[in-house]
């Protein structure tokens, strides 16, 4: 039984490291109380109804977490990646057994493969350095495994103020108004990030210099992690906020009540294509016929220029019990896994139900990454951005 | 105490009268047992999982059935209110109280009243004439109301059929393919009418004839009538059907999937505008970018030339916890009337809910009603239509 207890109730602590300086909503963080380093969560499969921790002590507790997606977000998985390899050889359990298991605990997300590697790698080289002074090989290696994954922590927070600052400029250079009226999809602040997330992060730095008019949540069916985490991350900030069902967005925008659109990425493909949560490209055809800038908030590392175009891209289907049974919070997630929900559909009932859609290029009016803007967006434009940042990195 | 009770389980009887010729799922009935004529309704705040009725024997008990939403849709609610006036004057109640009650119940839905007047106006006329032969004049007034409301029933059901009819026609001259797969939004058929319905009507004409390759149905958050209503008469019709949240529109006409949408109206002002169920104007947008028609279908009564333009259309806002809560069929709209469903979003959340939105008449390809269709949809060709109808009734 892997040992992973809750932290119930409001008492949230906010610590001194790293996530806190980045975010009020820690979405992990790392202890080291008297009995040993621990990998605390916020388990998103109980929010927005209660704020409860779930403490990892062994990698195992993590791996659970990780599939029940209590942890989720591809950066932010990333992340807890690579503390469970730091947790792993800081508690003496076999890490290279623990990593495979933690690589493997979702296999499509590749961000948590990468943060699993890299510090499996870093564990590696310095077991394998002799140059240890007092400290055991075990101890330096533990101690790199735990600088690799703060690191990637600290990169995945200062990309998520970089692209805010990008955003909040391209926004006050397309728009006019002084203040923004700005409709987001799905959530993308800081419980799926290392700092405080891409498109939301975005509205937050809007919200801070007294910009953001209205912050337009739409709820993101099935899933509704509009209604459930980015209201809740919305509410946390104090920011003005409104919900509203995916396709009350239609009235918005025909009353004029958008300014922008702004929105994350799951995958962008080589000449500008977008893949994100299902309802994405809807917004996008709105926006258009609205002329509202519709903008892609994400860090380079999802320009994947392996993939060609948006037709290249393959769109996971989900189950279709998300579609045909409803759950809430506080029956957490069951649905996802194994249906489990209260129907509302005739039993029986077939579900057309991808988890993303994909936006072609000529309806994105620019990409915000850490590295700068693209805008128009074209695929020559992406390139030469991605070149950028790898010689920027190398050098 | 009214006395309405239930008949539960899968036993819905279909009687030989008007409605179950008209269509096989009877959202109401007149019965007349040893007992004492009833009118039967089947409880839509249970579907799709339970098939009850309801048997009501006077007309308080049609009253609390309306307002629980048992009993619902524009024309179904005429049909009803005309009903209930016949069951009060043949069960001996003061037909003048009932008909007040009843046309109040739900004071927003004009067919109610204009249902229930109708009947009550052919009580009064035939309570009036002395020409009476064995029948006391009470006897011939009851009769003369129930001959109203069967009368109304069948025009509505008549109203249907030439709907579907001249609809099958538009998709069969503008679609090319041989067999279409239809979008549909929201609840448009026998649940809400007292024939086949509005735009279901037409699809499910085309079922009938072997050309209905699909029908793409949107569950419509946030009451999911498409999910609970428009799936469970689908699937009792034998119909191909699939189920999607209704932002999952945009990737089937990315994909080439819908060949045409077909929605109702709840009101359609002098230029054409359309108001409908919140999501229609969505759909119009991306249909219009898609290059795919956008069919309205609702009788010539929802025209109402008084309102001059959409802008006109006072468009109804709903409660917030429609959204900020979910329910399901088990706990039946108990969301609807006063919350009670479990909480999604954090506590305190407000939310957009309008219960429509309005489409404009250049992004209608055509408007279908039972005396023909309207394209290019005017203000001209609408009024005109109108002349003739009137013209044709009077004559």
């Amino acid at each position: 039984m892997a040992d992973q207890y809750a932290q119930s109730g409001e008492d949230i602590r906010l610590s001194e490291d790293i996530q806190a300086t980045a975010h009020d909503i820690p979405a992990l963080r790392w202890e080291e109380p008297a009995e040993g380093p621990v990998l605390v969560l916020l388990d998103q499969t109980r929010l927005p109804a209660e704020e409860v921790e779930l403490v990892c002590t062994d990698p195992q507790a993590l791996v659970q977490a990780i599939r029940s997606l209590a942890v989720r977000g591809a950066p932010l998985l990333g992340i807890a990646g690579a503390y469970g390899v730091a947790l792993a050889a800081a508690r003496g359990f076999d890490v290279e057994e623990a990593a495979d298991a933690l690589a493997d605990a979702r296999p499509t997300a590749v961000n948590l493969a990468y943060g699993v590697r890299r510090a499996q790698q870093a564990y590696r080289s310095a077991f394998g350095n002799g140059a240890g002074g007092a400290q055991s090989g075990q101890e330096r290696a533990a101690a790199a495994a735990l600088a690799a994954a703060r690191a990637l922590h600290q990169e995945d927070a200062e990309g998520s103020s970089r692209m805010a600052a990008h955003g909040l400029q391209l926004l006050d250079e397309l728009l006019t108004g002084g203040t923004h009226r700005i409709l987001t999809h799905c959530n993308t602040g800081a419980l799926v990030s290392g700092g405080e997330g891409t498109a939301f992060a975005v509205a937050l730095a809007a919200h801070r210099v007294g910009r953001l008019n209205r912050l337009w949540v739409d709820e993101t069916r099935p899933l509704l992690q509009g209604a459930r985490l980015t209201a809740y991350e919305a509410a946390r900030h104090g920011m003005s906020y409104t919900l509203l069902t995916d396709s009350a967005a239609g009235s918005l925008f025909a009353a004029g009540e958008v300014d922008a659109v702004l929105i994350g990425a799951d995958r962008i493909a080589a000449d500008g294509s977008v893949a994100n949560k299902v309802g994405s490209y809807p917004l996008a055809v709105l926006a258009r016929y609205h002329h509202v800038p519709f903008i892609v908030v994400a860090p380079l590392t999802t320009v994947d220029l392996e993939t060609p175009d948006g037709g290249s891209i393959e769109v996971e289907q989900r189950p279709g019990h998300e579609v045909t049974e409803v759950t809430a919070p506080q029956a957490p997630l069951a649905g996802v896994e194994a249906g489990g929900g209260i129907p509302v559909a005739p039993l029986g009932t077939q579900a057309y139900n991808p988890a993303f859609d994909v936006t072609p290029p000529e309806l994105v009016t620019a990409i915000v990454t850490e590295w700068g803007v693209v805008a128009p967006v074209t695929a020559e434009a992406l390139s030469e951005l991605c070149d950028r940042s790898r010689q920027t990195t190398m050098s």
